[in-house]
């Protein structure tokens, strides 16, 4: 933005301010309050607009579970609320998630019988988090998700139909949606919030956090008519925050070159179960506006998706229903080459290490037996799992050296019949059976960016904090932008409670928030 | 600073200017730049000085290993240099380091017999850190180990004389100065450097980094007679970086505040190895100009630390050489909990979630065997060590319960007869005795915070990158205020390297960066 205008080298602040009218960038900019380029450069000051294009109490950034709660409550605190959300629709990686709400003690668990508290909750959080998380914001979390997942029932008016079971958790506590999909609560938040008078607008994209003289946020620059990917597009705008922005972005799995500085590894070798908007420039214009970062190199990467179809897939369900009952091969030596029952890390960070995708494979007994034949056929139709008559036909198409493959199968099966795996001490389930029976099925692994566990700082009440080592005025956060509160490890169905938890405290603060002027 | 200025709303840009004149803390501000403040708010803009006091071409924070590189190569290059400290000596960590300097085909090493090379010291470096170091970083770090050694030995005049072992590296690889202590290199690059018209100041804290309008880094503001930990002594002045700021401020092993928000379970019941200045100010004050900052979390740890005495101590030295001949007890359970040889993250781990501190004892033959005759005389003069006649006299002083303690102490002994531990797999070493000859010796162990892996992004010219994803415009770094060289874990006798490699990179491409006005 000012990039051009810093070129003229020496310029006082009065002589920029002089100039920039000059400058078709800068045209619609005044003295007194700074914005904080993402993006474009580094830190870059830049005086803030004449006017506001639009006012509202309460900017919500993100229109997923945490945006939407955000707003409901802000609104419902009396704020005048506006959502903004950079894609053609709403929703973001929310509306494509499972629907699986973990809470301790819900009416589901009652039903079923299940005995859970939120310090159990806590705990298994904590053990998943390597203790790394922010002890104060997990305890907050397990305490609210049963009111929130109330809330979400009984307000908002989401139905929670089926109780499941996410390895990290002690107990089933994961109540998803009646249609397996958070678009049962994203769609029914998004109804709740424009029936009490939350403006939500799509194709609108966040450039600038603005801040005045004291550092305290005020507004944001915004693109609006913004067709993504094309940063070209779309117009500026300037959308005054009368008490505060609340950014709920969500996580940045789809940001290659943020994830990469964070964990080189993770290249464009690597694909995202993500929505594409997963990127990180909102998280980054919070920083370059002071707020501080944390955890961000705790990246976590699902082993069980396949490079040879997009997104989350169908290869997961083969996958995580088949370890225990088949091996996972590596196809450049024919060997196995890890523990299949590991965990999401442990194998990722196994395959990675290899450099190149593995094989996961069953037999005609085991994958009838474990996978739902809904996954399996719609995984055959896409031709991520194959099918094949013998081990010959599996290892010529894999390219697999036949005969330490066949041998590695025995060695297997030997495993498999005494129940002890003396390799690689994989659990082998009770009723598994050696991996003998044609036909036999296989899909190629390789591990896909699932969710980002760093993010910015919080405090309890949602509010971000600065590098200054203090709350940052006029800025709250929720959900996946927001880090520290899953530590190393984010289990599965935690992300929404944490959205919905956080969403909700960060709009009830946000709305409570003094007027700047 | 501006903070009372801003209370005065809806101030625009010309009217703060106008009125700070009259505001004593903003006095000697004039328009064009701004600097931002660390600790002092969020990112709040204020004027650059009317007049700068001083003005050199690089300005480098910190006198310790990669400082004094910087300077001196800043310097050959032709620039004006200045270095500045705040404590009220030279050195900072590097003068109380033990003097070991990993390179790979070193003089040392040719004379011992011993084969290395700069990939296998790389590889070394990636499996310790987990891989997610920044594999180009590492990269030139291993590569230039070797040069960078011969340099302080044949330019700067340090003598290395002895080569010595730490865990995780493949062979022999690290250089001991021949007083076994940092000093030998500090006080001789320091000489160097004064010698090549250096200016070197103590008792000066940089404050805040001084960004122009294109977001460059132009200088500092300091605070000279600054007297650690005192944050009112001191008088604020304005150094102007003509070319460019070199931050070599070392890491936040002795910031609480910083090392809470990064991994919560170091409060302050966790001491540090380091010296009390090793504290984040420096660090956090470059990312409120602008500066991105990596891996943070990662947090080294020394178990072998112990609570009843001060910084690193004697006890490390009875701990290391004890572990695979001696156990280690939890005195609440009387009962080992834990691999004695487990690595030190593993073994901090450890002890944190037991959460009090542990015993590592031996007996009247392990001990004299093993440890140095020096560190246990000294551990047994200032307390940390004991010396009891019983096992029973040795349980009552450390709350222990008896009969579970004796035996446990049976069961360790019958692993060491067997060579072999069926509870957690510690190694035992061929000439470990069971431990049944009083007098018994043993000190208690509690982790102290020992390093800190992450810190500010920079490239392979050690320039720093921002959150804008691009390189910061006249700000450059090395050493342990940077991050993500050794990801998840620093090896033993790499900072040395680290930091003379890097530091020599900044100072030399500090020196050739263009001046800006």
């Amino acid at each position: 933005m000012s990039d051009d205008v810093g070129q003229k080298k020496g310029l006082t602040r009065r002589g920029f301010l002089k100039s920039a009218g000059g400058v078709a960038a800068v045209a619609g900019m005044a003295a007194g309050v700074v914005a904080v380029g993402a993006r474009e450069g580094a830190a870059v000051p830049v005086a803030m607009p004449k006017k506001w294009d639009q006012t509202y109490d309460v900017v919500v950034i993100g229109s997923g579970f945490a945006g939407l709660a955000a707003a409901i409550e802000a609104k419902n605190a009396g704020a005048s609320v506006v959502v903004i959300e950079k894609m053609p629709v709403h929703g973001g990686n929310s509306i494509i998630n499972g629907g699986d709400f973990c809470a301790p003690g819900t009416r589901l668990q009652k039903a079923a019988g299940v005995e859970d508290s939120a310090d159990l909750m806590y705990k298994d959080m904590m053990k998943a988090g390597l203790y790394i998380n922010n002890p104060e914001l997990a305890r907050i979390l397990a305490d609210n998700a049963r009111e929130a997942i109330e809330w979400c029932e009984d307000y908002v008016g989401a139905k929670f139909t089926r109780l499941n079971f996410h390895g990290g958790h002690s107990v089933k506590r994961a109540n998803q949606t009646v249609n397996a999909s958070g678009s049962e609560l994203v769609n029914k938040m998004l109804a709740k919030a424009k029936g009490l008078g939350v403006e939500v607008r799509t194709r609108t994209k966040m450039e600038r956090m603005i801040t005045n003289k004291d550092g305290r946020v005020v507004g944001i620059e915004v693109k609006t008519g913004y067709r993504y990917p094309d940063e070209k597009s779309g117009k500026t705008a300037y959308i005054k925050a009368g008490k505060a922005v609340v950014l709920t972005s969500g996580g940045f799995s789809n940001d290659i070159a943020l994830r990469r500085i964070q964990d080189p590894r993770l290249t464009e070798k690597f694909g995202s179960t993500n929505q594409p908007g997963a990127t990180g420039e909102a998280l980054l214009a919070a920083c370059m506006a002071g707020a501080m970062d944390v955890q961000m190199d705790w990246i976590q990467l699902g082993p069980w998706t396949s490079p040879d179809e997009k997104g989350f897939g169908h290869v997961p369900l083969f996958c995580e229903r088949l370890v225990g009952y088949g091996p996972m091969i590596d196809p450049a030596t024919g060997k196995r080459f890890f523990k299949e029952t590991g965990n999401r890390k442990e194998r990722a960070d196994a395959i990675i290490l290899l450099g190149h995708p593995v094989i996961i494979m069953g037999d005609s007994y085991s994958v009838p037996k474990q996978v739902f034949p809904n996954a399996l056929e719609k995984g055959l139709q896409n031709g991520a799992v194959k099918k094949f008559d013998s081990l010959e036909a599996l290892a010529k198409n894999y390219n697999i050296p036949l005969e330490t493959f066949q041998k590695e199968i025995s060695r297997w099966n030997s495993f498999v019949e005494k129940k002890k795996d003396d390799d690689f001490a994989c659990m082998i389930f009770p009723d598994a059976k050696p991996t003998v029976a044609p036909p036999f099925y296989a899909a190629r692994l390789w591990p896909k960016v699932h969710h980002t566990m760093g993010g910015l700082v919080i405090d309890k009440n949602a509010q971000v904090f600065g590098f200054s080592l203090k709350p940052l005025k006029g800025l709250y956060a929720a959900g996946e932008v927001t880090g520290g509160i899953h530590g190393a490890v984010r289990l599965g169905g935690v992300a929404m409670a944490d959205c919905i938890v956080f969403g909700r405290i960060a709009g009830k603060n946000a709305a409570k928030e003094t007027a700047w002027g």
